[in-house]
């Protein structure tokens, strides 16, 4: 696709049908005077154009679309499926999620559907047919917005159609049942299933369900949404070359991005940094380094942010004077080509009316809408930013697989999570200004000077890892990986069996620990947690920390979480032993370096100035 | 209504079904001994009565009332539909309250009821019939007593029954469904009605359901209830002219005090201080301002107390010897005009055995019997009392429709609650030893030299407030008040919109922190927390504190909410610049006073003695 | 029965049916090198050999046995029921458990069955049947091994069948209902039965539920899965007069031990300290003590135990080097004569593949194997110590009626649990190496020189305990003793009634409190907490300690809950009045002293050595 915009895209969510009409017509003149290209419309659109079942009514939708074309502001056009109005659950209650423990989830919010109804899937489908072949050709169209923020609420659904649903994908993947009962090892507490019509989901047990079905059943409630998505985009692709993009919640669990970036033409990200938090801006970098290597590189658009405070949280910060372009241009650095908003006028009623808008209860006279005006006028300058993208030596590796059955009960530790995983190798990369990519385990890696691989429990292909390194590739892995297979079962023969000979050890048991311990890492002291591998060296030189030379690379393997400082140290080490340089060194701490293409981006996380000189 | 009996009410709920008759002469043998005036009779008896569905027996409960009668001690007789038979649910399982996540309530505690059932409601209305034509005359008769604690454990109930209940009731209220669909802001989140009957209760849902949906759910479920009261006062009045009552359970969200309070003849009030909290002096006075306003200051009756520990907190301590008394006291300091306990003999069995009585298991022989009976004693030489009124110079605002609006979900923060911020206003006026009525935002307000609004959120009449400023009144307003109409929808222009001229400032974003903030107020230092405003002043003066001339008044505006020393500053300064004047002042701290009619109260709080000197 | 094997018990869960038949040759090989003499086979098989209802396949398992026989292994045979296939939920849903708030248990994970159901009892009588007829007369049987950890995970299920369940239950213990009525003091809150088929479980209810239809229900509950074993044992006593099992998880409130005890032939437990809690191995003493008691001191199985880690804990701690042989001598000293693994090769999948097993991951090339190896050579060499007891001095009553009460709610404090309150008097008696039996409160106490009644709430037989003083016994009993009968109804006038007079006291008020209290105890500073009696001596002497001379004996009463130095000096004082002397004194801290007949047991539980002369 192209880049469907003149510049860089400045815009918002833009829900007109809260509003009188004769408010419209002052919207398209504050969005000209914010220099605003594109809104995404019709989001929530389908209880106010199909009022009653098939009866549609787009004639006010048709007004906001023309009024927007007139004004020269592009539609990013939703296909109105998020929220389905309350009549669908009236007439068919079963369309309604229901949770593991059997709670039914009611209408009167918003994305009450089970993602595996035929009949919420028939019922949407019908609406897309009619949006897109409405609007296809329309002048504002500019982009398709399928759905919105899959999966935020509804992650998955344990009712019966979806166990039905879940059947039937465990019927593709295993064919017979003797296979799936070898993968999921239910000869061990007489789980055996003699038919696929047995299985159900994971509901309440009276203990630890079987791990393999829980990992399934993830697997297949990511699947089950992304499902929605294509059946909406095909219909599109009936009647339009316009290309689509779905707009992801902030960085979790329950959608694999990597298969999902596939299945679109952008990908989207919603970020909501937490102005409380002072490492925020770490999380975001991490986040947007996700969603871009989603789509390998490819620019990306920040759909939704912030303008000041969320509403959602249990307690919500407003954003400083400057922080929202400092966050702006953030995403931009990471390699987004657009910046929009949640929302463009504050909602007067309803859930998110304290969340922030472009426009405020206030209206234009106020501290955010000058804010967002400026940005939206200072982003004019930089078109020549579009398609840019990062080039980074660094892979960090992700996979939702092992995410899943990370974070499974029955472990040596709950402690352990993904996200604290992830942030503790992250961080220290982030603060010495090293660009990240972050990729799954199965990637070409051949490009990288060194990958990073926290606690990769789940090793489908450990081969890819190990080929990597011995053709000189450089690799650091922290403990509790290489442990189970795509079945979460163990491979057997010591941990960490598929690794052993390129880390050059073994371990004989998992270490745990429910106390801070000191260690000495390269030379000083340091604190260790969570978990302290006790290693048996077959080869590899070290003791917490161990490298071991393997073909043309060298592996290095730590077998505990280290402090801030301790995890920046070995970072250091490593990436000088790898060669890895930073954007830019000698910068003052909280001040980030980031580059695409031939830009520098020089972004000041602290809440006072510093001096910089330029770089030579 | 006249007061019904010759004193000051004394005695407690008596349920001599828990034993065998020979007890009872003992009873009121020891009723007359400690000065017993009334009792509470009936309240738990329905299962006796009507031992199956229409096969009513009282031959024992009228001996109960002739043995009340020939001993001289009144009754207060409920209508015995606070806790319905088991075999109620067994006939009719639909009559079992549901909660917002399904869960069915089942029989075995009490209060298993859906107040919206009408089978329930046709089951305690024949009862009442029985109860009413069967002891109207009765020469113990002295009050009736409905049901018990509406509300206590059953706040609402989700159920369909329930959601037919509220359908109507919204009907009642907006006539069209594009009038609900308006005043619940339907248009975002694609949630428009397109009929009543789609209509839900707020159940679970995916996320935060509609707030205006909540708001009027809390307002039906309040009402749902007061049908309750009405429909057994109606059945009442048609057979007897004695006044009557219900008891409240402690100061709660549940139920609209001030709507209550119109629907009886006497209010009752059940206090239960935490003798653990050093401050549960403060809350029992707040809680009985509130009920005494509840009936514009008429006398009200103390219906339950403790004689000494509770059994329901998760640990109890005991009221230490004067403890009682001085509590006792302090609620006809506050208006009240009879003091009952809860229970006349301590159960042996079932789930209150461990909530001490006036007779305890110990028998008379005791501190608590022997502490109980002294108050009888004493509280015979103070008829005078009854009748008389505080006279109060300044008005604290309290909502019912703020109170559930404020703490709904998707706000700018959580933790900003409807107790809290009363307590934070009440507890300096408490502390200085200045009376206060409690009153709703649309009360007369004339009288009063101050006027106290704590947190009010959501505004429905803001001209009362400003009406009463222009007119020369003195009032201290606090963050995130005026913000919302009675539809939970924003008052747009400028937060407050409906007061900024009044207050002469504006705020730009709402400001929740999640820290203390050190400021100054009035010249010294104080500690900040939850919240603090940044003030644009439009005409006012001051920072966190501001004050603006209004008309012939003055306003105040407290931006945060400051610690308890900087509260006291504040309320300090105000109370003087308004006038106000303390009961007396200059008596040590923890020592309380307070006035009816001519009558001077002085309650020492603290664990020692100290020595007053005599006012002149 | 006479002990089935030749010398002290050795082996494990052995589950071959998750490994290839190649691999079982070697199981038996290394089962020979670590001296195993018997596995416990069976436990989750019913699956595998009945894959369709009624479908029977036992060829695998026979081809088990047999290989066991051959290569000199016993076999505690299971009679599979442990775990419903899941086609037994698919044919009959109704099988499957309910919580009190009406959320289903589904399969996936094990023990999915409600313990009332006659559909389950149907399915699981005839596999047994089937195993029993089958391997009877086996050469390798040498136990049978009931069901497995009854009450684990399924504790009690509140269904409609259970609720039927639990009416006949109620009718067999109080034939009519007027005297249920009677015992549960329906007559308050109005809960009156009018027939038994009117009562539920205590399912989710507004408030608190019946106290004794709580205490009642968790009777039924234990006996509903009582009886599932004493089914299941009498097809087997049908067929076989081999001893019968059945093994218990770690002490718990769950089910009455003491009457299970009498339903087997020999008791067995399943034993797992948290390494990562320094105290475990007192409560280990304690649990086994509990275990031995349940058989009047006969010696009993430790069925389970882990070689190191388990993985159901939320962070899991490794045995240390030397931790599991210590751990499995001591229980040895406290009785038990064999000594099993939960299991014997650790699973490749499931949710158990992270609890540790006698074969790890790693193989028998690792130090669990060799450890276990060495202990498995070790104990051949001490047969003799098979069929001795200890003799203890000391009782400690526990009471499982008790148990249930006095963890109810509505109580005067919550904080007061049956664990803690057996701990803190069994530990000053552990570290004073003074061995205990844990005895009900019906048992004969004649042979004990001392009696420790911690916190008996219920107390359904004060004339044992009071006959046991008068007839010359030393008796210590803690606070809120002797205030319920077996109905949980209150003794009257004054408590704790039933034991005034031999305490020589009495107690006017319930006192808990919510601070640590300084005290003095027998002339030294202590600190109380939970509760502090105020004490009224009618007779004893002393404050919060007193002593009473009753008839030829002496009670004690503590009227509050010590710190850990306090007990100690409580309990070092009593012990010496009662003439009780440790099985040796002198010993460095942290090391045990244990008597079995003619065996000492010396444990030194520190992570240090100790040097320890030889006692004379």
């Amino acid at each position: 696709m192209g880049w469907p915009l003149g510049g860089v895209g400045f815009g918002g969510d833009y829900n007109p049908e809260q509003w009188a009409e004769e408010v419209w017509a002052e919207d398209v003149a504050l969005m000209q005077q914010a220099r605003v290209s594109m809104v995404s419309v019709g989001i929530f659109s389908w209880a106010e154009v199909e009022r009653r079942p098939g009866a549609f009514d787009f004639g006010w939708f048709d007004r906001v679309m023309d009024m927007l074309a007139e004004g020269g502001v592009k539609a990013c056009l939703a296909t109105m499926t998020a929220s389905p109005p309350p009549w669908l659950a009236r007439l068919h209650p079963e369309t309604l999620p229901i949770k593991a423990d059997g709670t039914r989830m009611w209408p009167g919010a918003r994305q009450a559907y089970c993602p595996s109804s035929p009949i919420y899937r028939e019922y949407a489908g019908r609406l897309v047919e009619q949006v897109a072949s409405r609007y296809h050709d329309h002048p504002a169209l500019a982009l398709w917005h399928i759905n919105n923020e899959y999966g935020c609420h509804t992650r998955a659904c344990y009712c019966d159609v979806s166990a039905k649903a879940f059947q039937d994908w465990l019927r593709d993947k295993y064919s017979t049942i003797d296979e799936l009962n070898r993968a999921w090892s239910t000869k061990f507490w007489s789980q055996r299933y003699d038919a696929f019509e047995e299985i159900l989901p994971p509901r309440s047990a009276p203990t630890f369900a079987n791990p393999t079905q829980q990992l399934d059943f993830a697997r297949f409630s990511s699947d089950a949404l992304k499902g929605l998505l294509t059946m909406e985009r095909d219909i599109i692709r009936r009647h339009s070359d316009i290309p689509v993009t779905t707009n992801h919640v902030p960085l979790a669990k329950t959608l694999d991005l990597f298969a999902w970036g596939k299945e679109v033409d952008v990908v989207s990200y919603d970020s909501y940094p937490d102005p409380f938090d002072k490492q925020a801006h770490i999380l975001a970098g991490l986040s947007y380094d996700v969603i871009r290597s989603s789509r390998q590189g490819q620019p990306w658009i920040l759909m939704e942010q912030a303008p000041s405070a969320v509403n959602w949280r249990h307690n919500n910060g407003i954003k400083q004077p400057g922080q929202m372009r400092l966050w702006s241009w953030q995403a931009i650095a990471h390699g987004a080509d657009a910046v929009l908003y949640f929302q463009w006028r504050q909602s007067k009623g309803g859930a998110e009316k304290f969340h922030s808008a472009m426009v405020p209860h206030a209206g234009p006279d106020s501290r955010v809408f000058r804010e967002v005006a400026a940005l939206g006028e200072e982003l004019q300058q930089y078109s020549d930013i579009l398609g840019t993208q990062p080039d980074n030596d660094v892979a960090l590796v992700l996979d939702w697989d092992n995410w899943w059955a990370l974070e499974l009960d029955s472990h040596p530790s709950n402690e352990l999570t993904q996200m604290d995983a992830l942030l503790a190798h992250y961080t220290p990369l982030f603060e010495a200004n090293i660009g990240v990519d972050v990729v799954p385990p199965d990637a070409d890696l051949s490009k990288y000077k060194l990958v990073v691989v926290p606690n990769l429990y789940l090793t489908k292909d450990p081969e890819n890892l190990t080929r990597y390194v011995h053709n000189g590739g450089h690799l650091l892995m922290s403990f509790f990986s290489g442990i189970v297979n795509g079945d979460d079962q163990v491979y057997l023969g010591g941990y960490p069996a598929p690794f052993r000979e390129m880390l050059g050890l073994s371990i004989p048991e998992f270490h745990p620990i429910d106390h801070d311990e000191p260690v000495e890492i390269l030379g000083e002291p340091a604190t260790a947690s969570l978990w302290l591998d006790e290693i048996v060296l077959e080869g590899a030189e070290g003791d917490v920390l161990t490298q071991n030379a393997y073909g043309q690379g060298k592996a290095w393997y730590l077998g505990t979480r280290l402090d801030a400082n301790g995890m920046r140290r070995v970072m250091d080490h490593i990436t000088g032993q790898a060669g890895v340089r930073p954007v830019l060194s000698g910068l003052p701490e909280g001040v980030q370096a980031a580059r695409r293409g031939d830009w520098l981006f020089l972004l000041n996380h602290n809440t006072y100035e510093v001096e910089i000189r330029r770089p030579e």
